[in-house]
């Protein structure tokens, strides 16, 4: 009996062994008007600010405003869930380890610290994360490793991701707490990462081919 | 008593349960030399082949080595793991199975089935393994996405690389037999894939840079 008393958490597998474990203070609710309010402060932030930059598309000034957005999401976010092993513990209402008690229960396997979870954050915080905010600095001021450096970090977000669901497949995709918190969580919170880091390659990669067309084309005239 | 006897095999930890397990019947010296001097075999007629092409520096010719060599070890070898879970009950000596029967002597995970090590090959026998195909064909006939291609793949290898010994070091990093193995498989026998990559994801780049500045002061001199 006594056994049944330690698994007072809302996760699922019920039987995964959390001791310490102290309940979110914050509502869903909360949680995702602090994250969206600040992601669109910053976000517009940027725009604002680099819409003073000379010969700034449109299109690039957004990208400048999905780095920003993803890598502080990396770096902060992320990064404090792969630095903080026992958030699960913490006993006060710390924002950031209110998102990961919220965010697993659409996958305990972040308290659960599984660790194919633990390197595909990792690669995005440590990785990931500081190069985003290369890539703004790289789009505004037009580096010639601006498109490459793209095409890295979308690709490395793209096996991240490919990590992340495919080892909870391989392990039996039952880490949500319900259906409500597998699709809100698991699959919408990440969709981005699947659908934006794409459309970034498949840009990056025309204009890396355009590039080298236009360099073989120069070399075929001065022979 | 029984349950010490369902444990024999040479797998470490110990405890680690393999119903069916059928021990090797190739040595070690048998394995290697018939991937060694397919390897050769392989590689060899690449480069006497690729020498008939024209314009292509021997550092081409090399890389076309390279790809080969790696794009049929990911699609042959590493494919053979991913869709046979039970390469170790196999009962004869199947030459795919006696490889990872033997290599898992280095990194019992792969007799495991440990999720991490399944995502990191699964990748590169289904992604990797064919695009290092198409790099080869891309880099004979000087295809403008050649570049990019390889970064794409090199990167890609440099991913699952860190996830392989990411995950291991997180679990404990006590899968192998022996310090021999350890070194002579795990460590050596996936080092090509840590040093080859960067060197190709460092060259791409650079020529990656210098086709976007090309293209730049082509733009400033039809201004």
């Amino acid at each position: 009996m006594e056994g049944l008393n330690h698994h007072h958490h809302p996760y699922v597998p019920k039987d995964l062994d959390l001791p310490g474990f102290v309940p979110g203070f914050l509502s869903q609710s909360t949680i995702l008007a602090v994250y969206g309010l600040s992601s669109l402060l910053l976000v517009s932030l940027v725009w604002f600010l680099s819409g003073r930059f000379p010969n700034l598309q449109k299109i690039d000034r957004l990208l400048m405003c999905w780095w920003l957005f993803t890598g502080l999401t990396h770096i902060i976010l992320e990064g404090y869930f792969v630095f903080s092993p026992e958030f699960y513990k913490e006993k006060t209402a710390h924002y950031l380890a209110e998102v990961w008690k919220e965010y697993s229960k659409g996958d305990s396997r972040y308290v659960a610290r599984e660790s194919g979870v633990v390197v595909a954050e990792g690669m995005a915080a440590v990785l990931e994360g500081p190069a985003s905010l290369l890539a703004v600095y790289a789009i505004a001021t037009k580096k010639s490793y601006s498109y490459i450096l793209q095409v890295a970090i979308s690709l490395g977000q793209l096996y991240g991701t490919a990590v992340y669901f495919i080892t909870s497949y391989l392990e039996g995709d039952n880490f949500a707490a319900s259906a409500y918190y597998y699709y809100a969580y698991y699959i919408t919170a990440n969709a981005s990462w699947v659908i934006i880091p794409t459309l970034i390659v498949v840009r990056c990669w025309r204009k890396t081919c355009a590039a080298f067309s236009t360099q073989e084309q120069r070399k075929a005239k001065t022979r």
